[in-house]
């Protein structure tokens, strides 16, 4: 298996973008990534694209209109790790020696589905009941409150510290800051679950480009390794019985670790799927960067801070980005690539080397069509 | 690279299937592979499914519901070669050592969509204004005709020729024999096209167990080698000015046949994207086994035929089987698998021992986002 660097990164800054269609955001981000790497065209292999509701033939229609024509491209879908699972399958592509330059991209635009809650599957009885992502996650929020002697407050105090990152996010939906009273005084969601307990529905697209060590060198361009790309499917966790602990993160993340030979105490940055507030605190635990029960502890004491123990969501994480369904994995890349390379700015964790970045996709209760993506980058 | 077998195929029969989602005839033809094979849920390393329509997780919905929970698993997208799509990727995934057995499969529901035509494109203005299949493929048919000397009964022959196979074929959903009378009083479509120039949209899933020669051993089953898998992207053709040439089909069979170390003197099976008769005669002779402007001539003198110099579409090809988008390319898959291993019943090719399946996704003239995809199977 050859390594695998990403040696370039885009974002199309997330937000509100009614103007645009996926294809419009994801061509933006690629050609942002042609110019900024000096990569031609027709130097790239093959090309992967993620994206939820993008339509058909998205990356072609993407790739080919920024000047990509000839290569095998694919659209790659699984929910929320649609971007991820696009970058696995670029991953793939290079370690295995199929192709040497690979273009993983992802690109959503939810504004056209006029916001709201979208369905992930047709015909499920669970969701037609009202079981959408607010409500399993509320549901998952009450349990760990009660099991772990959390309080509302801990849900609170994520959101205060990824908005508070968020606020120095160029590419972010929202980049302000929030307090305790403010996210107190947000419309209920889904109890216990406030308005900024919640990620928004954004628009974007982000693009990285992945390659052979020889191609990083050729480019020139700052590069990391990508040591690890894991994808998983599975339940979320393990039906009803307990919702705290989404064991598709925990077998997911342990592959990856085992992959790239390093564990959760090596990691500087994780950037992972805080869709809500709680999830940063069950994610986060199932990673292995806080012991069980305890993370709602890790985000009080400051561990979880960009000069903490190991900075969580220092870009602002789904709270502040937002979330573009199929941009989401990627652009939690892109983030980690400009940590590792120091070209974070105002975000720098300083002294970073060891990224970790974590998506899920589905994974409603009773159905068993959860994804997973872990990625893992080194700075050498 | 690993060599890669195809040692089990299974189809969920073609036709209008309204009551059930892309998701249930998936779940069909995947359990009916796992019998047919032995393969248990827990030996799968990897899921690929190929839908346009399917929805959100149609992969992880399929799989997981057969009892594949774990590995990774994709829904993967590229229009009518989306089916081929998935298995390419599964290919890559066996040889390249990332997985011993996979689970490829395509799956669609057309009926959940009123019938008609669909959409390839959103915000597509040649599309909006009529630019659909049966409109290009007609212009296609007249330019044809117009630089060939052939004529509208040329496009007929085809026609007859693909329902007399299909006749015999228990998965397709035209199963009755036309007439050139017949093909002649069908509804105009687009002029020269009538109905039955066109192939119906259909419900159906087909699926493939793809492996290495050890677990091909292992299982025990009948398997064939896969000696080729490719995708490419690009146009079509080359725009306006060249409608009878689909330099996207040639680009991708001479890869194909580059890897195999094959030629197309070689074949004895052909399995190619006839969406319309005029679409046989363009992509046989772009896959080079009939000579430019010659195709007409080897229709009518039976060397497609079953018992003729390369049997194109045996099994009925999409104008008797019918066109559920994602499953296509994967069926054509297990008719090669059938023939190539002395299963294809009614439909045997005598001696058949190299078979080649083609499909191409998009493609409308300006819009520069076609997918094409060759496999080329060998019995040994």
């Amino acid at each position: 298996m050859r390594a695998v660097h990403v040696a370039g990164a885009a974002v199309h800054p997330f937000g509100k973008h009614p103007g645009l269609t996926a294809a419009d955001l994801g061509q933006r981000a690629v050609r942002e990534l042609l110019g900024r790497t000096g990569v031609t065209p027709d130097a790239v292999d093959a090309g992967f694209g993620g994206s939820t509701y993008g339509g058909s033939l998205l990356a072609q229609r993407v790739l080919q209109h920024a000047g990509v024509s000839g290569p095998p491209v694919f659209t790659v879908e699984n929910a929320c790790a649609s971007g991820a699972s696009a970058v696995h399958l670029g991953w793939q592509a290079v370690a295995s020696g199929a192709a040497d330059v690979v273009i993983a991209f992802g690109a959503e635009n939810l504004s056209s589905f006029g916001g709201g809650t979208l369905p992930l599957t047709t015909n499920d009885i669970e969701i037609e009941q009202g079981m959408v992502m607010p409500a399993a996650y509320a549901m998952r929020a009450q349990r760990y409150l009660h099991d772990f002697g959390a309080s509302v407050g801990d849900l609170t105090a994520v959101s205060v510290k990824n908005r508070r990152n968020g606020a120095l996010n160029p590419r972010a939906h929202f980049r302000r800051e929030v307090s305790e009273a403010d996210v107190a005084a947000s419309r209920p969601v889904a109890d216990p679950l406030r308005l900024l307990h919640c990620c928004p529905n954004s628009d974007g697209a982000a693009a990285v480009l992945l390659c052979t060590a020889e191609a990083a060198r050729d480019l020139g361009t700052p590069s990391v390794r990508m040591r690890a790309s894991v994808v998983r499917s599975g339940t979320f966790h393990t039906g009803y019985r307990d919702m705290t602990w989404p064991d598709i993160t925990e077998r997911t993340a342990w592959a990856a670790y085992d992959l790239a030979g390093l564990s959760p105490g090596d990691l500087d940055v994780v950037e992972l799927h805080d869709a809500f507030s709680i999830a940063e605190l069950l994610h986060s635990e199932a990673l292995g960067i806080a012991e069980r029960g305890k993370a709602h502890q890790a985000v009080r004491n400051g561990e979880f801070e960009r000069g903490g123990r190991v900075a969580v969501s220092p870009s602002g994480g789904l709270m502040s980005r937002g979330h573009p369904v199929g941009a989401t994995g990627v652009t939690q890349i892109c983030e980690a690539y400009w940590q590792l390379t120091g070209q974070a700015g105002d975000l720098q964790v300083p002294g970073a080397s060891v990224a970790l970045t974590h998506v899920t996709g589905g994974g409603i209760f009773g159905v068993d069509n959860g994804a997973c993506s872990v990625h893992i980058l080194t700075s050498d």
